[in-house]
């Protein structure tokens, strides 16, 4: 069950004008399971992209790369579930290759206008045959109102589907922007994450479109982590089609506009893993200021996130706090004052000072930390006391869940 | 229970002449625990230590820091479990000051002559009085035979206690070498580990032994995780008392046996602690060669370690092994041709090749990879392919106890 997560129903999910999704099941690695998923993109729609750094990246995010550095004007997405198409060397490229070569014969395109994605068991290979045999019923099932579906289409270990939708108004015209991701385990993005999708009928330029997908990514999916573990497959792609009838760039009025909503949404499926975050049953916001920059507020906010006794101790509601002092204190910052630091603790409208001067706050007392512990929103605030950055983590608790789930993942 | 690990019985331990034990129950935190140890040391002994890089370290690491600086002719080390004194700030510092000063008085020494110590629970503080009240105590129980007693008195989390000793001829002279170790979790020593300390009766110059422990220490301690946690109160002592006559420096016919002989011992006490890993029911070791220099290997053997998917699959037999793929990936080596990558699984002499060329070896089968994981001891070894450096890492895997050892601690 993901913490305070309550999956969109379809009639949630605004259409974007211009785009069409569509699911089947293709067998993949298990029957009967919505494994494949189409996107299909209008004439005049752009793209851009941004990746997994593992050096181990998958097949697919080759080719996407490669695809994108090509032409922005991308007109289908294609993916699958079961397998990741990861840790498969040159087979795996051929594999990805065909898959691509089969939609642009599909939809009459070219195979360079094919974004490719894959997400499951690394170190198999994907088998080809059946995805483009699976092809023409995702493409017979090609709706405008296809998004729930594709959010279904794209789960893995996921327990819900993930989707966000919002409209706004630009000059005159509604624009529409809705997103879906996946992922619940492998999580700890490194400038992408698991798989986000999102797009929009406005117009955006496409170099623009490039800027702004890196700048979302940076504050949705690059601040989230479940296990700390930076997946082969990490794809964040947003598109825009210009479908609305409206085109928007920095100059426009409302680009500002635009931009925060579409970031907003991005936030949001960023925020929907981690609160489906394997076996989670906490969702832990770490706030880090004060510091010199944000990259060593990310260092700090990160080793709490991935600090398994932080974790267990959230899943058990204990306040061993200490443990968020030792996070902080390896967290890589060599000439952090710890005296200078201080942590805060705070759920349902209540914050207790718990540490400061390098130790216990004088006036904090167990039980409250016990309490504010409790709920399933919970936020660490620290002050790192040398500087103005500042930054926010998203992550979960640990529970006997996560050891359930991942030993069991494949069986 | 720990994998294949069997707890020493008292006859096993040596005396080392110039040293004597003893341990008392002082309640620092419950009643009815050996959780006081003092060891004294004759007079001409030497020390030398290495502490943790945490920057939220403990007071006694602090101050043992200060003491060590201020000379080498250390005459007594104090420990307690239940509280680790860390996260304390100024009281802090005081409550371990006043330990050091009870104990220089009650053995007629200078305080900046005591070595403290402490591990438990983080960012709470130290009963000064109980410690001080329970000193006369383990004074009165001091001796020679008294290694196991204090291999006991400094367990916190730890199911067995960890200790080892060697005897070798110098000079016709027997020198012994006897040491002892404590941790479970919160074990990822950064320069350091929890607590070890490794005492022999030759006699070894003050400024040769600072150079020793921490060639030892990156031989030993710094190459094991349990859960990536850097504490903050890790600690590895060595002792040189030169009572068995014999006085050994580099330029001595024996110098490489007992250096390898101290460092065997480390090392051994080093994987003890992995082996009774909170929750751990395998130990595996990580050897990563081919690799341009030592510290990339430690990265890449240090994401595997860490990584909770590699640790659960370990735990389930699982030949998931994709996700050592991932981790390889993700260590943060920028330019990492995985093309060039093999990785290799072993246990009870049986080895397979799991992955080359980026993807899965050809000859390699599941049912081998789920063969040689079912063993409690395996070997995960990586050829990186672009150099000669070389070093192992052990670790353990991650089990539902891990969570619930770390979801109770403190209850």
């Amino acid at each position: 069950m993901p913490v305070n997560y309550t999956p969109s129903t379809p009639d949630q999910l605004h259409a974007v004008g211009g785009v069409r999704l569509g699911v089947a099941e293709a067998e993949v690695r298990k029957k009967n399971r919505k494994d494949l998923t189409l996107i299909e993109l209008a004439p005049g729609s752009v793209a851009a992209g941004v990746f997994t750094q593992n050096r181990f990246c998958a097949a697919p995010v080759t080719l996407c790369r490669s695809h994108l550095a090509t032409g922005k004007d991308i007109r289908a997405l294609v993916i699958n579930t079961g397998i990741a198409n990861a840790g498969t060397g040159e087979p795996g490229m051929q594999a990805a290759q065909a898959t691509c070569d089969a939609v642009a014969k599909l939809l009459g395109i070219e195979a360079r206008q094919v974004l490719p994605f894959s997400t499951g068991v690394i170190l198999e290979l994907l088998p080809t045959d059946r995805v483009i045999a699976g092809l023409p019923k995702a493409q017979a099932n090609l709706k405008a109102a296809g998004w729930h579906d594709a959010a279904q289409g794209i789960m893995t270990t996921d327990t819900v589907h993930k989707a966000a939708s919002r409209q706004l108004e630009i000059a005159g015209k509604t624009v529409t922007i809705t997103g879906i991701s996946k992922g619940a385990g492998m999580i700890r993005p490194n400038m992408a994450t698991m798989l986000g999708f999102l797009a929009t009928d406005a117009g955006i330029p496409a170099a623009l479109l490039e800027k702004l997908v890196k700048e979302a990514a940076d504050q949705s999916f690059n601040c989230i982590t479940v296990d700390g573990d930076t997946s082969t497959n990490d794809s964040f792609i947003m598109i825009a089609t210009g479908a609305a009838g409206v085109s928007v760039d920095e100059k426009h009025a409302q680009w500002n506009e635009l931009k925060s909503t579409l970031i907003g949404v991005a936030r949001e499926l960023a925020q929907a893993i981690v609160r489906d975050g394997e076996g989670a049953t906490k969702f832990i916001s770490i706030q880090v200021g004060g510091g010199k920059n944000t990259e060593e507020c990310r260092m700090v906010g990160y080793a709490i996130g991935h600090s398994p006794l932080v974790k267990t101790a959230f899943f058990a509601s204990d306040p061993n706090l200490g443990r968020i002092q030792a996070a902080i204190g390896y967290a890589g910052i060599s000439d952090l004052d710890v005296s200078k630091t201080r942590i805060w603790l705070s759920s349902n409208g209540e914050e207790a000072l718990v540490s400061e001067h390098g130790g216990r706050a004088a006036g904090y007392e167990e039980a409250t930390g016990s309490r504010i512990m409790k709920a399933a929103e919970i936020t660490i605030r620290i002050d790192l006391g040398r500087g103005n950055a500042e930054t926010t983590i998203w992550s979960c608790d640990f529970s006997y869940d996560y050891v359930k789930i991942n030993a069991d993942y494949r069986s």
